[in-house]
Parts: C-alpha cells; structure tokens; sequence
C-alpha cells in the first residue's frame, strides 16, 4: 500500500427528510446564490423544498448550468456573486451544477482569470463554502473537491482540484431521483462504475482492503441497475445507487492506491468536441482501456474477471476476454452503446482527438504515465 | 437503508512518513499537552519522532494513561491542562490513550463534575482540539468521536460521544505497531472483528454497499491476521491491518443501519469487575450473543457464514452453528481464548454482572432492544 493523506470533512445528509435539514447546515445571515440547471427541480418538488428549507436567507438563483458546464455559463454567476456580495453558494441538482458551483466558488476571489486554474493550474487560495442538493448520482462531485470545467469556445473540458471545494454539506434525498429520465439514471450509473475502475484496475500493491471495497460498490452497481431502471420509484434500490455513486469517487477506495484515470481524460476530449455525454464517454473507452492495457493490467483484470464477474474457467487470456466484454454488455444491458459508431463518430476523428491531448498536456496517462498519445490513439482504434 | 447522517471530519495521514507531518497539522503556538500510555513509545523510537515533529512548541507531557483509562488518572491531567494554560491535546498511543485524551479534552471546560459526561450523559459544549499518532491499531479511536472512561474506584465502564472529540487528525505509521506484543496486535484485530459485527449481524435492511464493505473488513482481518503474527515486521500486513481497524469504526460501514453493541456493553462489565483486557471480553460474548440470537439474525448469519467464511452446505441451522464455531476458532487462532473459565472467571460471576448491566441502564440491549438483563444472564451462561 502507498502512503497516503485522507480528508473528507462532507457532511452527508441522507434519506427521506434530507433536504428541510439543509436550513440547520447553512450559516445564519446567509447570503445565498442557488445555482440549478435545467429546470427539472422546478417541476419535481425538489425547488419547492429547497425554497422552503431557505426560508428567512437571502437568496439569489442562478438556473441554466448545463451538462459539462461551460466557463462562459459560470462566469456571469461569478460577476452576480461579486455584484451582489453573496457568500453561501448552494447547488441544486448533479455534477454538472455542483461542479460549475466549485467553479463559481473559486473563481469569485481569484485574482486574474479565473480560466487559468484549468488551464494553468494557478493554485486557489480561497474559495465560498458551498452546500448541495443531489437531485442526480454519478459524479461523487457532492464528496468531493473536484470538477470538470468546459471552455466551449476552446473545446477544452478540463479539471481541478482543491480542499477548499468539498461541499459542507451534501443533502442526498433517494426520492428526488424518481423522476430521472432513464438516458440520466444509466450514465450515472456507469459514471460511478468507471469511477471505481480507475482506481481499481491498475496493479496490485497489496491492499486487499481497497480492492474488496470497489469490489463491494462494482457488485453493487451491478445488482441494483436493472432493478432502479425496471422500477424507477423504488425508494431502496434508488438509496443503494446513490450512496454507491457518492463513495465511488470520495476518496475512499483508493486509498494508497495507484490510479489510472486515462478513460477520463480521453473521454473528455470526446465529450470537448462531439459534446456526447460524460458517462458514455466512458463506456466507449474503458473497454478499450481494458484491451490495450491488458498486460499491465494482467492480475487485477484477472481478480476483476473472478470476483465481479464470477469467471473462473479458461485460460487467463480467455478470463480477461470475457471480463472485458462482460464489462461492455453491463454498460450495453443499460442502455448505453460502447461503440463511437453508435454516436454517428468514425474513425476520421481519431487525429483529433489525440491532438487535443496533445494540447492539454495529456501525454502521459495510466498509472504507469506510459498511455502517450500514440498509445490512445491505439486505444480509440478499439473504441470506433 | 434508513435515513443517516454522516460526517467524519479527521484529516489521516497514513504510511512510513506520517509521524513527522503532524508538525503542519499543529497550529503554530500551540501549547501542547501530549499524553501517552505505559512508556512503550520511549522504547520504540516514536516518542523522539513525535518530540522532534513538535520542536518549536510548547509541550507538557503527561504518561500513565492506562488499559481502560481511569477517570482517576485523567482528572489530573485535567487539572495540569487548566493551570499551564494549553490549548492542543496530542494523544500518542492506542486507543486507551486516545479515549483519555477525549475525556481530558472535554472535562477541561466543562462546569460541574466531568464525571456527568459519562454517568448522566450531560451535553458537552465545547472541547480542546486533539491530534493523534496511533501506535496500536483496534479501537478506531483515531477517527470517531467515542470514548470509553473507567471510574474503577465505581466499577464503572461508561461511553461517550461527542462530535467535539474527532480528533483534527490522527497520524497512522504502520511501522510503529512492529514491535507490538502478540497480545496487543490480537486484542486489535479482534477489537476491529467485532466492531464490524456489531454493525453487521443484525437483520437486512437492503443496504448491500454497507453489508459487503463490512464483509471486506471482516475478510481481510481473517486473511492478514496470521501474517503479521507470523512475521511482526511485515510493513504492509501491518498497514492492512492497522488501516482496516480504522474503517471498522469510522462510522463507514455502519451508515444507515441497525445496530446492536450488546457484546460490547456486556463486555464492559466483565471489564470493570474483572479486568480482562477489552478485546478478549468481545471474543468471549459475541459468540453467546450469535447462539442466543441466532432467530433474530437468522438471515444475516446465513449471510456471513456464506460470505465470510464459504459455509454453503448443510441445512440453516448447521451453518449457522459452523459460523458461530468458525468465529470462534479464528478469535482462538490469534491466541484468545472465548471462555470466561480460561480467565479464571465461572459461573459465579453471572449475577454481579447481571447487576452491573442494571445499575448502568444497558437493560434493553442489542438492534431490537430486547436484550434485557435475564437474555443477557443466558448469554453470559453461554460464555463460561
């Protein structure tokens, strides 16, 4: 096991009572922007709750943040923030809204362009606290001090990080994800899933405890899809898909653990110029992250093949096989196509691609720093 | 799932450098008062780290804390905290350490008898900040807001908790538990065992996230257990335990569950009338519990006999009787005995401790709340 630092100071608040005890989280004298995205809070209660929770605080809303949210949506909510010297960000709904809001909260304070701690990794010194509503499992962004932040103009979908981001407080109420198209349900579901793959699928360092517990949430995942899609209302398996999600990416399972994380990066640059869905991004690469990487990736792939899939017969070389098209029918069994040809994108993109890597600087990715850029290309060779 | 609430706020840092990092974690000009235990950490080269980590500050120490920490030996410490003006506890030690150093931290401002936190319950309002350097891994002391104090001249072993008492951070270097004896590094692994039991062996309530991290834990105690009794220096053997009686009690695993405690309340007891070690006092009841319990954690029971320890053949009821025999043996395979007659102890000691469970209130024990004292008597019956 590696050294490591953990600290997830989070509060999670999660049930059926969830979002009235936001008001016990949330500072007196507040002076709130709610951010959202859609819309869809306002006709699914959730806004009427969240309203009601806020009753007596000043607050300022803020919809309209949209999937892979953009800098030039976010920077008009900076100004607003700074216009009006609010000082409590809540974010109502999924990653998209959540991160945007981290973004929002870093970027009120900084000085200079707030595009340079993306594209520069300038550090962040200070940061407004934030508070969420989840109203959309997938991202773990309500655990976490992460986000994704895309620059449209640019086409770039780039990340970062700091301490200062973790929410407060993250209310997570089951009920509120009734309503979810099933298209939002399933990416959520596969977002989590590559979420614990990159963590997990890399090599042993003899930490059989975070291995047991990504097992734990991939085994979960894969028993409580088909029962949340075949029965949206179904309070438990709606919990279970939740709280998997939001430990799937809060630091937990990959304690001293290497990380891959090269299935993000790529498919980040197809959601930066195909604007195809995050977690779908994901279910195209990751398989063929499993295939190129299959012999560093050897013994884990063979534990993954044995302990989620229950594979056990065979040659090694045939395990890995049926793992990874396992790995493929799970994300295929929800709705999810695994080929970029299914999203109407060839081959001719590859070039692309692989430039805009170039670009961001993502020339060395996997847990081993050797997926170059010629390497992905490979990679999305198997992806089309 | 039930509806939960979970916050744990104390910042790790795990691995062979984490004992000379706590010098960031430490607010500059902290007046220290570091307490430790029996004098080990002078023989083992941790208590020159630590003094070398805290070069700069002012620090007072205070040694002595015992097994079962005594109120008598803390109230001194108290005394020396709020004459020399400190205002940062720094526990190096195991978890009895750790618990004292919770005690010292909120009986320091507390007005009236300190002794009323534990006794009456009394609210506590505020606390002094507390760091850790675990260096004998179990209780999980090191990132929760429990404490169990013992007023031996009252024959008292009451709990507390508080979210005041999480320690700001808790320093864990696997290194530090090598030169163990076995007796204490199996008093640990079977302190972290039955901690995850109390939270696990209760009845389902759809929560498989929860059921299989407990599991994990509770596999991977199993698995590491002869190896680092067979080879004390195995670095991550050790790491693996150490951080596995960590997430036992980290609240993790327990989030949205029943729980049940009864083995450790009953534990207690024998604790403070007998002064057998903690841990053995669990390996000794939480079979008596499983076997008179056996009805109402059928369905769990058939879980871990399964899960836990591969038993799928033979009817119910035999493999719930091999689970229970299986549990046994392992708490024996790491030289503690599950009988109280191996301490020495018989069936004479069965009323007193009946008594004992009365006068503390512990009258309605377990997930269901029906352990009264006569269920409490045969389970004790079981354990002679």
């Amino acid at each position: 096991m590696f050294d490591f630092t953990f600290h997830n100071p989070t509060k999670i608040l999660f049930g059926k009572d969830a979002i009235p005890r936001i008001c016990e989280e949330i500072p007196a004298g507040a002076r709130v922007l709610m951010t959202y995205g859609g819309g869809s809070i306002k006709r699914n209660g959730v806004y009427e709750q969240v309203m009601h929770a806020l009753q007596g605080l000043e607050v300022i809303e803020y919809g309209g943040i949209e999937p892979n949210p953009r800098y030039e949506t976010l920077m008009p909510a900076v100004h607003m923030v700074r216009e009006h010297g609010l000082d409590f960000l809540l974010a109502v709904g999924g990653g998209s809204v959540l991160d945007g809001t981290k973004f929002i909260a870093v970027a009120v304070h900084f000085e200079g362009d707030p595009w340079d701690i993306l594209e520069k990794r300038a550090p962040v010194h200070t940061a407004l606290p934030i508070g969420a509503v989840l109203t959309l499992p997938g991202t773990g962004s309500e655990m976490n001090g992460n986000a994704v932040i895309t620059r449209w103009e640019k086409r770039a979908k780039l990340a970062f990080y700091s301490p200062l981001v973790y929410p407060r407080f993250a209310a997570l109420d089951p009920q509120t994800t009734f309503s979810l198209p099933p298209r939002q349900t399933s990416n959520g579901i596969v977002d989590a899933f590559v979420h614990v793959m990159e963590q997990y699928l890399t090599y042993p360092v003899n930490a059989p405890l975070q291995d047991r517990m990504a097992e734990a949430i991939l085994l979960t995942l894969i028993e409580q899809a088909p029962r949340v899609l075949e029965s949206p209302n179904d309070y438990d398996a709606r919990a279970n898909i939740m709280w998997c999600a939001t430990m799937a990416l809060n630091g937990i399972i990959g304690v001293g653990m290497p990380q891959d994380w090269a299935t993000h990066a790529i498919g980040h640059e197809i959601t930066a110029l195909y604007d195809i869905d995050h977690a779908r991004t994901l279910a195209i690469v990751l398989p063929g992250v499993m295939q190129v990487k299959r012999h560093q990736k050897r013994q884990k792939l063979l534990q993954y093949a044995e302990r989620v899939w229950g594979i056990t017969t065979g040659d090694e070389e045939s395990r890995i096989d049926a793992a990874i098209e396992r790995t493929r029918q799970f994300f295929e069994s929800v709705g999810i196509p695994t080929r970029l040809s299914a999203y109407g994108v060839g081959a001719e993109s590859i070039p692309a691609l692989v430039a805009q890597l170039k670009e961001h600087g993502m020339t060395a990715l996997g847990e081993h720093g050797d997926i170059t850029p010629d390497v992905a290309r490979t990679i999305l060779q198997q992806c089309i």
